[in-house]
């Protein structure tokens, strides 16, 4: 099934079916109000919304309306916990090497995971509102599942079989302060600013072959200011989903609803471009000793799309531009 | 105002105003079904509680019932933001000099502050669930506000004048666990378990000369299995939470119902123990060279109460017994 939330005065808008092709919607609200709801009452309500989805993709169910004619939010619009990983090991790596880091200690042996802000998750084409120029305003391409409940203490195959949906989204990240909060091992506050999804969430099923072994294999295609920043593709994650909702797990309990993201996409083998500004900012750093390229400024759009082996997008657009109240001029 | 949460078989529950001499207590679902309505309407809300609170005191309204008799949550059962400070120096303090450990850079410029997970918060008497002996499981005496909504950017007197209440809590914390994950600069997901609350949010009017310069000035009492543990105060906090707010307000806003937490309760001056087990096996060190006070054994109970200078409590108490999963026996 292929979910989208349509925005309306209240924070969690209201759900909606999306047709497998993208072109069509259907309101489903007389099974669940929101996506919340639906991943509260999963048992419930998935056979009904999959008898809905099939009649929607063969043409038979009435008072449809264009996917294109809706306003649409995060699919989950906020999420009572938010956690993002750090899972693509060539992110840490160039990081290391261009600012002379040390390694962190066991990242191959545990995940890398912070406790993300879910209260208010951007729509896909919600600006990226930036309080000051000097915060380094940047992007980060990420895959990300939401979840049934998880037990604490669930094993991997629990914890792959409690993945309910699979999203894409951009973890907005301010990088001049970031060094001062990961030194204190707090992790990240002000570093983070709301995240924003593509406005499709499916269910696993939808992705085919292009989901296995708990990880997202597909391309995710960045613009930045129309011109080409990266194709990156989500194969090399270290660590699959099933790995980070077990880690998350250990010592509670997850409740319907939990987001946990890979980090940003990031390829050590053959790759074009990169899915943030810090990953250019560094290689550009290894190369000539100097980072050259400038952080998120006014004006300027961000657009990411993730696409099959066929080109089919599978999540929809995040597009979205950048308003920076402080600009110092 | 008093406010608590009764538990029902919603996540959060229903809402009653509490009497100022904690005796009865009287619904409101009629005006806020739930502390969260409450505080996303508090502009029409509030008048309309006061009145009703005012009569409740006054001993004229019907349909109360004592507060003895009710099965109570955290007062806000769950938070779409719970942000956790580390306000009393002393326990940095405390910890640096036992396990030799490198001051944190700037904590005193900057209040350190971690994202929590606010998705299922316990009520004041349920049980601390460990996963594992081996955890190391700790409570920690914290005072917090919660508010209603921060604008990014806020300056301090408009953080100030956002706090809506004033709680006390015990965070949970899994102190084998958390060394790893400070190192890694990403802060804490394993090593912090469901936060409890006392049952009473009051209002920080409710305090009176208690609440001065965006601090709690109260006792806090922990006992340990019947036993004294701690009696600390709250008046050391060296950031307040005017400051705090601010500080998680620079690049984003923060919605109504966002907790704000102090850190441990810890004081450089005249005390009696402390409010963390952390701290007491820091002091054993320190004068020992070792440490010899256990975590969290299954079957042990702790309790958190803070009182004023007459002795009168003002949340209510946390009152939690110890299950261990994981024995290992």
């Amino acid at each position: 099934m292929k979910f989208a939330t349509v925005k309306t005065g209240r924070p969690d808008g209201s759900l909606v079916l999306v047709s497998r092709d993208l072109s069509t919607t259907v309101k489903v609200t007389d099974i669940a109000l929101t996506l919340q709801d639906a991943l509260d009452n999963w048992e419930a309500c998935e056979p009904v919304l999959q008898a809905r989805y099939e009649a929607l993709n063969a043409g038979i169910v009435r008072d449809t309306e264009p996917l294109g004619a809706l306003t649409l939010n995060a699919p989950l619009p906020r999420a009572w916990q938010w956690l993002d990983g750090s899972c693509f090991m060539n992110h840490g790596h160039l990081m290391q090497k261009a600012f002379h880091l040390d390694p962190i200690e066991d990242a191959d042996k545990y995940p890398l995971m912070y406790q993300g802000a879910g209260d208010n998750f951007s729509g896909p084409k919600d600006d990226i509102v930036v309080a000051d120029a000097t915060h380094g305003a940047d992007f980060e391409g990420e895959f990300a599942v939401i979840t049934g409940p998880v037990p604490m203490g669930s094993a991997l195959q629990q914890a792959q079989q409690a993945i309910r949906l699979v999203v894409m989204l951009n973890d907005i990240s301010y990088r001049t302060l970031a060094p001062r909060e990961m030194k204190t091992g707090f992790g990240f506050v002000q570093a983070k600013g709301a995240t924003a999804f593509a406005p499709i969430a499916v269910t696993p099923d939808e992705l085919g072959e292009n989901w296995r072994n708990s990880r997202v294999h597909l391309n995710m295609v960045i613009h930045r200011d129309g011109k080409p920043f990266g194709t990156v593709h989500g194969q090399e994650m270290y660590f699959g989903f099933d790995q980070l909702i077990a880690h998350a797990a250990l010592t509670r309990s997850l409740n319907p609803g939990t987001v946990v993201g890979s980090g940003t996409v990031s390829n050590e083998g053959p790759s074009v471009g990169q899915a943030c500004i810090a990953e250019l900012r560094a290689k550009e750093m290894i190369a000539n000793g100097a980072s050259s390229t400038l952080f998120l400024q006014h004006g300027e759009v961000v657009t990411l799309k993730a696409t099959d082996d066929a080109g089919n997008s599978l999540f929809g657009e995040i597009r979205q531009h950048v308003v920076v109240e402080n600009q110092h001029v």
